[in-house]
């Protein structure tokens, strides 16, 4: 179908919508886990629709998986195994295995299918992983982060938000089982949702990462299409600090630099008050 | 009218929407500029609505209005006598007057209703009005600016979008304008749309402003209600360095603070580009 006055619109909460003019409507199925749509839009280019929610668009994808992988990368000096959860775009993996240190990353992404239909209508985000150092699990992140303790240096969880089949990502119980999947240096950081909508969840989340790791941080980002636009990542590491980092190992980046990374740990006062509580 | 199923949506461009659900109109007319609309929204609180576009709301207005005032006035010493050029609501007057310094601060708008719809729906944010420092001019900005030379230390541009009204707010002969308005060590700033939808505005602007005053900065924030969530402003500064600032006079912000001030003026870098094209 192609109709430019057709539109598709998010109910980002009970209360807020964003629109967008639809070109066409490129795939529609209901898989094992959720429903998924590709649509192509006239403002953002192709765009990820999962359970009626916004994943990903052609055009602003490059914010939400330069900010989610560059971060915790560069605070691990040296990055050799790194583990995604979630994330069956690629677009994590894309830029994970940027970081010439790696040598093995692994995709644990629980619906098959995400991975199929990204690799068919977003072969640029999903163009990592043919990378030979990429493998690719269709398995429930969950029980790989559980079955595989001290295994991995950096560990980034790139899921849906917390309903449906992401809810478990975003438990205590799941940030122990990750502190135990990481050596004894190891790096994690996950997507938290925004700072203007999901506040409770953002301070929830931050103190059971608080609870975990010695080192837990909140940073953020401007991704246009997600609610509110301005995303929380929430970072937690064993031993190295984010705020410490000098170094920049990839220079194909459209958002990330490195002081793009200091000043992303720089909270509005609302936020920093939130997380004071 | 009071429906929980009606719902305010902006076309924010002719591709993209935001919609909000509404609780009750509050207000609505013609005035001799632009059309008006007061609604009750369920996310944001009471929300103005100018010409069909979201002007401010009670719940984000803390990021426009502190970011637009507090990053060029701190980069002054000692502001003693400040205007606004637009802002009717008042919410830029009411940040100005935080700082101790000022002793005068003029507020220019050329629509007098909005002023007075202002005061009776969101008389938190027109606070700043009746502030005896505060002299409150129903008057076009352009010619108010033309007429007072060698008189302000900060000039704030608080416009519409750059059509219908406020289209001269964004000439080059205006920023030539406000720089003669300026003392010998003057500093303004302008709000100048969105990063990722108004590229061509923004990267004109910055060259005008950097042709006309010695220091050119962009810097930005993260407002939900605006296009993509992501806004810039703009800088000129005849002798100020924006970046040299390490004082904070104003204590009572929601996102304003010291470190936000240099982080604001770290760009993505798609943005440093595009400022460099």
């Amino acid at each position: 179908m192609a109709n430019t006055h057709l539109w598709f619109t998010e109910l980002q909460n009970e209360d807020l919508t964003i629109g967008l003019r639809i070109k066409k409507i490129l795939h529609s199925e209901q898989t094992e886990y959720q429903t998924m749509d590709v649509v192509e839009t006239v403002q953002y280019g192709n765009m990820l629709v999962l359970d009626g929610c916004i994943m990903t668009t052609d055009k602003d994808e490059f914010v939400y998986h330069e900010m989610l992988a560059h971060v915790p990368m560069h605070t691990h000096p040296n990055p050799k195994k790194v583990l995604v959860v979630g994330g069956g775009d690629g677009g994590i993996i894309r830029e994970a295995i940027k970081h010439p240190s790696v040598e093995k990353a692994v995709l644990a992404e629980i619906d098959g299918r995400v991975i199929e239909i990204s690799k068919q209508y977003f072969p640029h985000i999903a163009s990592g992983l043919s990378d030979p150092r990429v493998e690719v699990h269709v398995a429930d992140g969950i029980l790989h982060v559980q079955n595989h303790p001290n295994e991995y240096d950096v560990i980034l969880v790139d899921s849906t938000d917390p309903i449906g089949p992401a809810v478990g990502l975003f438990a205590k119980e799941f940030y122990q089982a990750v502190f135990n999947a990481l050596k004894e240096d190891g790096v994690f950081a996950a997507q938290t949702e925004s700072p203007f909508i999901n506040q409770d969840l953002i301070a929830r989340v931050y103190r059971d990462v608080q609870d975990t790791f010695p080192i837990a941080k909140l940073y953020w980002g401007t991704v246009p299409t997600y609610p509110t636009g301005m995303w929380s990542f929430t970072l937690g590491s064993k031993k190295h600090d984010p705020l410490a980092v000098n170094t920049c190992r990839v220079a194909d980046t459209k958002y990330y630099t490195p002081e793009i990374h200091h000043a992303s740990f720089v909270l509005p006062k609302f936020l920093q008050e939130l997380l004071r509580k």
